[in-house]
């Protein structure tokens, strides 16, 4: 056993009798918290794996002396000692307050990638994908449980996660033990490259009848699902991707599969719920993190102070070239879209959609990256790693003007209230206008991303007690410079007045 | 006199007693219409121009005879023969439907630029900028009655629109004649280059006091304005620029200007007023088209069909490199907002900032033309002028896609709810993705463009019953090649996958 590891207990006996997702079978683990000299138990429940296999899976987050004891079909104990981590391995993935962080503090920055089909595609495109992922900047990839049906996506994949009963329908009680280790396998090939699996439990683009099950069936895949899967330190659970899509789904039936798989998983791994129009309910305790469809990035400041929790824009258009309007973005357009999410100390997710005539698009199916956006993106990741710490948004001071002649005179809050009159339509152009994109790690760095915006100046306020260096960031071009020192205080920088322009203060010490 | 010109009476006289800005002088003009055969008349106001000058104004829009009767302060009359005009003078602008036509019918296609304070800079820039205005693609520009105060903009003009009273307070009651001849002056020699004045009667950007003029003071001051300016064929009326930061205003106060201006203006000249937060309500009928400040340009299409009345985007940000948010467009991007206006039919203003250490910047004071985008807004000047017609909002079918799962199942006006449902204030980002820009000519030409979309293929349904050839336009390059003939009904046109490409069907006879 070794701490922030799966550990699995196997068991031989036989075919269950009945379901073959739901068994009879729990285990409790024991053990003394290291850290707190507190007694602790958790308990797990075992999955039947076929061929008279069953399997206990754990996931110990300290190290220390377990004793471990199996129930149910199945009556073992025994005892395991669980070897401290090693410095590289930092445990699962929680939220803290805006930001993600390992079980050893360590922050983690989410830089998705989205390849949904990527379990149901054959072995020698996995394994390109694989390759492909290993020079890329992407440590998160949102993939789904279900095969997907839609353009682009016809071939039928060789395995599903349930087998059919005789009269042709799936039998969510028969799961396929090929399918699960199989979906398993991709699971830990990405996980062993870095990469988080954020797992789509449903998604609405489907000719099989995956998004059509009856909440019974939901809950016994679901509960399969989680007794095999949970266990595993490098998986977040995505509810659906595009839940509102799905239309024989009630929201009642989606909180009630919201707490199903909070109650269940006895780790809480990051659960979140990606929408196509309106977002789910971010608020509701159970949810992590938010997950956003939308190309709305100049609200990423707002919805963090909203929701006080982390914001990853999981779906804002994909570098590409489909006549779909979220398949056409640049590749510069992608990778702004990146900086105005990350600046402020919110994230967000990468697709890429070149028509192929082999209809292997990487948002679906992954193989090769085509795109010029990866590169920037690894540019960013780069520049965010080497922070003191991670971004949040900063609210600048604004220079105050010299006289505005009348202007001065019009009444407290007559801006706000001419933007609160405005129709509720109109006001988000005025907020993507008027939008500052900026972020800051406590006193140390303070950073500024200018956008499609072409300054040849800008107005700074920084504190007066440091001084700092200021670089400027070029995106595309992915060059920095440093073009100030000892700087405090009020500063007009001048800039190339080109699109893509970031300008980040250092503290010097 | 001539058709579609000024006319001018002049008479001579003792000073006025009281007020030099509203007289007791009228003038009925009589004649026949050519065109109906029958008895015409319109009655005007005579204005007193200093110096013991009087005059009348009168715009003759018709050929003919005409009768005039001055009463009043004079009493005079006299007859004219009013001669046809010559082609190339095709009347004051009106609108019609979406569209603006002289009152010859010929379509007049607004490509507006901004110098809010041209009136108010001295001779030699004056001239400069008259001298930019000839190879500019500009035909309307909106400028300021009032001297502008701001960044930027801190020259005090030589001339004000009212002399002082002995308390040093502006007398509406007594306009000042130089500034007026001044004025004058400037509205005919852009007429003279083929330049409508977008005239702005208000505006906040003030430290003089002509944002808080009383209501009594307003109506002097435009009545001496209606009874000076009206008979000038090449004028707009913009009550203000961004009427709603002028504090001072209240909305029914800005309804009884409105009134007062249809009220005193016989010609009826185009009437709107400009925004900075909230649109003026342009379904009032004396509002004869939509001015808007906004960058919400995939509205365009929505808003034509609303109103019913051409839109101008008079305010979608500037060309430049100014900190502020609304000064900082590249050139790519002022062209950009240009094709997404006119494509579906409306229309746009340009406007331009680039940081100067004179402080002469093109958008306030005119001067020299430094960005790129009035080049391509030259090249889309001259395609728009090549139709054969207007342009109008294209609601393009949308082919029928294959098989789409258990997708297809979905209830009808089932995303048009989950769009209703959306919060308000973000369903323009699904707007804007989603929307696309696009206008047609009738059945002889179908435009669209694909903006920042980088389509590598788009699906066009043509009408079946004529052939068209296809043109793909590259809106920087400033390029057009015919990539397909002979083409009709559903068909899938191969695209170069970057920014900036428009295709357009003409139909082949």
């Amino acid at each position: 056993m070794k701490q922030y590891q799966l550990f699995e207990l196997e068991f031989h006996g036989a075919e269950p009798e009945g379901s073959r997702a739901v068994i009879d079978m729990e285990a409790v683990f024991t053990w003394k918290s290291a850290r707190t000299g507190e007694q602790k138990s958790k308990k797990v429940k075992g999955f039947y794996d076929g061929n008279h296999v069953y399997k206990v899976r754990f996931l110990p987050e300290e190290a220390g002396e377990y004793q471990w004891q199996v129930t149910g079909c199945f009556r073992e104990e025994g005892c395991e000692n669980c070897e401290p981590a090693k410095e590289y391995d930092k445990g699962i993935i929680r939220a803290n307050g805006i930001r993600f962080e390992y079980s050893d503090g360590t922050a983690f920055l989410p830089v998705g990638t989205t390849i949904y089909a990527l379990a149901h595609q054959e072995e020698k495109q996995i394994a390109q994908t694989m390759e492909t992922l290993k020079t890329a900047p992407f440590n998160k990839v949102r993939h789904c449980v279900f095969p997907k049906y839609y353009e682009y996506n016809h071939n039928d994949p060789r395995l599903y996660a349930f087998e059919k009963d005789t009269d042709g329908n799936w039998d969510v009680n028969r799961p396929c033990f090929e399918f699960w280790k199989h979906l398993e396998n991709v699971i830990f090939r990405l996980a062993a490259q870095g990469i988080q699996s954020d797992l789509i439990l449903f998604h609405p683009y489907d000719k099989w009848g995956f998004s059509i099950l009856s909440m019974e069936q939901c809950r016994i895949y679901l509960d399969y699902l989680l007794r095999r899967l949970a266990a595993i330190p490098e998986i977040w659970w995505s509810m659906a991707n595009e839940f509102d899509l799905m239309y024989a789904r009630t929201m009642d039936e989606w909180y009630e599969i919201e707490e199903f798989i909070a109650a269940n998983d006895p780790y809480h791994h990051l659960l979140s719920n990606h929408n196509c129009f309106s977002f789910y309910d971010f608020t509701r305790p159970n949810i992590t993190h938010c997950c956003v469809q939308t190309t709305q990035l100049e609200s990423a400041a707002m919805w963090l102070e909203k929701y006080q929790k982390p914001l990853i824009y999981d779906e804002c258009c994909y570098e590409g070239n489909l006549p779909m309007s979220w398949g056409n973005l640049s590749g510069f357009e992608m990778a702004n879209k990146f900086w105005q999410a990350c600046v402020p100390g919110a994230y967000a997710s990468h697709g890429e959609v070149f028509l192929d005539e082999n209809e292997v698009l990487w948002w679906s199916k992954g193989g090769m990256l085509k795109g010029s956006s990866p590169e920037r993106i690894t540019f960013l990741k780069g520049i965010l790693e080497e922070l003191p710490g991670t971004l949040e948004p900063w609210k600048q001071k604004q220079w105050e003007l010299p006289d505005q002649g009348l202007m001065s005179k019009a009444p407290e809050d007559f801006f706000k209230k001419l933007y609160d009159g405005m129709p509720k339509e109109q006001q988000e152009s005025m907020r993507e206008k008027d939008g500052i994109c900026c972020g800051h790690v406590g006193d140390q760095v303070f950073l500024e991303y200018f956008g499609r915006r072409c300054c040849g100046m800008v107005r700074w306020i920084l504190p007066e007690d440091h001084t700092y260096r200021i670089e400027m960031i070029d995106i595309w071009e992915m060059t920095r410079k440093v073009v100030y020192r000892g700087v405090k205080g009020k500063f007009a920088p001048v800039l190339p007045g080109k699109e893509g322009i970031a300008l980040m203060a250092v503290a010097e010490f």
